[in-house]
């Protein structure tokens, strides 16, 4: 949408999208793909792709939606979020999404979204790790990574396409295509690239996901490599050029503006002028490009791309046809592109240039998904599997919330940090030992030092508001030995010997107590395996560990 | 959707709640409201309402498409995906949206996004005065608070509704729809409520939107009140609550399931289950109501709402009309409700119901927005106005990345907290100084001590893989001084003298390069200014000051 900008253009933008998008579908286009791009004024004004391919899949009935991408880092969008809103698409259309996937790469929108450059690729992996293991794990196991925390939920609804949608990747590089193919996923090529550049790139590809450096970061793989070009069609070349070539070149120059390092004022910035007085220096001379008409050479200088006519483009989708790339992506909407224009381009399209390239299409994808089954049967063996977390689990918003909010604090503190060093040298006493061993370091000395410990440790805010008594039976191969916590409303303290009126009574090995305690035993596994018995009110449970300080796996 | 789960009963749900709403919108409702709630199992699945709404708005002419809400709270929706989300359902819809808002309530969603409790309330304030401000000005001119930093930007696309659509609040108690009045939005009364308790609310709402209490959230004034009922229609007041009783019932249990302090399992427990063990003890007892059938007492115990005949339903709308209440909500989809009674039911209102509440209905709000127009002057001129922020602001990833972070990282890595100490000595010693100045205190000692501490800072993650040499020509009053920068994989070596065969050299006055390394020179502009030279692989160049932990300028 270049400037100058007036009053009622970005309605009439949507709303000719959304006719584009009706006709593609119409016509026989296999995919939409959409960007998600945010504050990249001029360029794109695409910023909620998930509401305008909801609203496209009601205009549609066979075109897959593809998002061409979600930006993963969590700053932008949190993890969970997608997951929903690609389920929720899913749903809406009847099982027609793919699920492309990028890092975000503007200045503009890292800084807009305060996403350092340096941790993106990582939050990708990441990110993508946990948003396939929410389509699959029911309930989602949690997580916890330096940009994620999050605890057990059932994330919902479930997508329609099972494991989960087609995977796919934003590349603009060789480097990035190698990724891709890495993780066992499509890789979407916003690149202009000539088909026997693609060619290599696509070769490449195919090794890596035929090897066993193919890890998926899904529960499915998505061979598949596409390339982007700029497109319209007219029976008359010079016809094509006249009204393609300047959405062509501006679409090039704006993507050079904000992935450069031209300086931008955001709300001041004319691109489009800047465009205009810069484009021939640029080498996207408009004056060049009809002077070389006549061969559709395509030149990443020239960028002219798919603008001509249907014998043109034909031969062009050949060329990468012909070298291996499974799919050709067209940009219309770039520019001052009219909407009538763009309109007839997808009509002609469907009517010329399509029809040579469906026939025979079934077989040569049952060709290929034959060939390449052992080695995604591979690939996914390669894959953790999804997790089932064991039964038992209960929300317990306080505690979730605390340690979602650890690590997001800038400094510890103090106590906190005396309790993990508590912990950290507890863990070296008791883990590798017999019950035996433990038990004999577990004297009355050592006893009355640890709950005199635990009592200071006691943290009033994970507790609820609960105070009361808790009773602590720990057997021996002496005997047992009794302790009870008196919880007041801020502070607690330690006790030899059994509760008046317990509010909750732990009765367990000495060992097993002090490997729950140092985080080397799961209290839920000693439970489910009888080794730990609760008597009392269980809902306290879950937040004893928290209220003296000890791990959370979430 | 009450547990047991079958396959394809989540698209089932969506598909035939996209037929209820197109049924709603050819039959004169006035609006639909769609909840955005986060992993409530069997409550309710509809966790993207952006994405349902969006393919509502492609299936519908003149209904109004209301978020009934999105959840403000930055960890869930960051507020500006929330405005981009808004701005483009309202172009797809022409113009149709109704911006519900609110905190997020249960435990299964604060804990699961890690929302503290006692801060949502203000985190609600402070993302829906962003948020509009984000619709408004051009640039949004920033934000700094505790929960939201974001540099200038402009947030696009912009909504269709000028200034932006109107403004809701979700309440459930008194408190909050007092809360409501003095934000001057509309009052989302999700909780059932009888008329005459109604009334008062409805009373003190426009009481203190009159008053000077009122301080607008947004840049317009939305004064309406609705409240919510379940419905089920049929002439047949017997059928009526057989149909409709079940899922009005579970409704309110799963509700007090979730916000109340059950225990919950995520992905086990299974509330239809405990629903039918304990609906009686909670009142929500079938046979009751079916013994008290006749008459339609909406009591609060009872929960039978506007489940009954279409002269029932009439008479029950009455009631709150004639207490000020100007919307009433109706609650369709819920548990095992099924799809051809809610059509039938919409059907049915549309005939026997509305009719009676459509004449006059212009007249009576053109009165209302005429006795209000006073008080909305008086109220919006209150609110601190659209900011506009002075041009001249570039976008600077690297910084507004590092003041994005502060306060969310723990610790700053040693490595970077050396070069941004570094680099603001090095201002210090730039800047407001001339080139001359600059130059003197940068003789042949400094240069070295410099180019080494240069290939000291060096930081390969940053490089994209590149090794080969980098040459600086820096031209001084007396001659030109060169060095060369050896990029290995890992590290950096400097030397003085000519590269033999730089990938890149850069050609600039000493007192120029120095003011790019200290951030107080735009290397841009130098470079559009021709104060910069570059010559050989131009790609590197935006790399290079990240390559080095110099500040990045764009």
């Amino acid at each position: 949408m270049p400037r100058p900008w007036s009053d009622g253009q970005e309605l009439r933008l949507y709303q000719d999208a959304l006719d584009q998008v009706e006709i593609a579908d119409r016509v026989g286009f296999d995919y939409v793909w959409e960007v998600e791009h945010h504050f990249l004024e001029e360029y794109s004004h695409s910023s909620a792709p998930e509401v305008f391919l909801g609203a496209a899949s009601q205009r549609t009935k066979r075109i897959r939606l593809g998002h061409g991408i979600v930006q993963l880092p969590p700053a932008v969008n949190h993890p969970a979020r997608i997951a929903e809103r690609i389920a929720t698409l899913d749903l809406v259309s009847n099982g027609r999404v793919d699920f492309g996937t990028g890092e975000a790469s503007s200045s503009a929108e890292l800084g807009g979204f305060g996403v350092r450059r340096t941790d993106k690729r990582a939050q990708w992996q990441d990110a993508i790790d946990a948003i396939t293991r929410m389509f699959v794990e029911e309930p989602f196991a949690g997580w916890n990574s330096p940009d994620i925390r999050m605890p057990p939920r059932n994330v919902l609804p479930k997508t329609v396409q099972k494991p989960h949608p087609p995977l796919w990747v934003a590349c603009s590089r060789r480097e990035t295509i190698q990724f891709a193919a890495r993780n066992g996923i499509g890789a979407l090529s916003f690149s202009f690239v000539e088909p026997e550049d693609a060619g290599r790139w696509v070769d490449e590809y195919y090794r890596i996901i035929e090897s066993d450096e193919c890890v998926p970061a899904g529960f499915a793989v998505n061979p598949n490599v596409t390339v982007v070009l700029p497109m319209m069609l007219h029976e008359d070349e010079a016809t094509a050029i006249e009204r393609g070539i300047d959405g062509a070149h501006f679409f090039a120059f704006a993507l050079a503006h904000y992935y450069g390092s031209t300086p931008h004022d955001p709300g001041r910035t004319d691109v489009w002028q800047e465009f205009l007085e810069r484009r021939a220096s640029r080498g996207l001379s408009r004056e060049q490009i009809i002077a070389n008409a006549g061969t559709l050479n395509v030149n990443v200088g020239s960028l002219r791309g798919a603008v001509g006519t249907p014998e043109q483009v034909v031969d062009l989708v050949r060329r990468y046809e012909s070298v291996g790339v499974d799919q050709v992506s067209f940009v219309l909407q770039a520019g001052p592109n009219e909407h009538e224009h763009i309109c007839e381009s997808l009509e002609l399209f469907g009517k010329a240039v399509l029809p040579h390239f469906t026939e025979g299409r079934e077989e040569r994808e049952a060709a290929k998904a034959e060939r390449l089954a052992p080695a995604i049967e591979a690939a996914l063996a390669r894959r953790k599997p999804a997790r089932t977390s064991p039964p038992g689990y209960r929300i317990d918003e306080e505690a979730e919330v605390a340690r979602a909010s650890r690590g997001r604090r800038p400094v510890e503190d103090i106590r906190a940090a005396g309790r993990r060093r508590f912990r950290q040298g507890f863990y070296k006493l008791v883990h590798g030992r017999s019950d035996a061993q433990i038990e004999r370091r577990f004297g009355p000395a050592a006893q009355r030092v640890f709950f005199a410990g635990m009592a200071r440790a006691y943290d009033p805010s994970a507790s609820g508001g609960f105070t009361g008594e808790l009773e602590f039976r720990l057997s021996r191969a002496d005997g047992e030995a009794v302790w009870t916590l008196g919880i007041g409303k801020t502070r607690a303290r330690a006790r030899q010997g059994p509760a008046k009126d317990p509010a909750l009574t732990l009765s367990v090995a000495t060992a097993d107590f002090l490997r729950i305690l140092a985080g080397d035993a799961n209290p839920a596994s000693l439970l489910m395996d009888g080794r730990l018995e609760l008597s009392g009110d269980f809902e306290l449970a879950p937040r004893l560990s928290e209220m003296f300080g000890g791990p959370s796996p979430y």
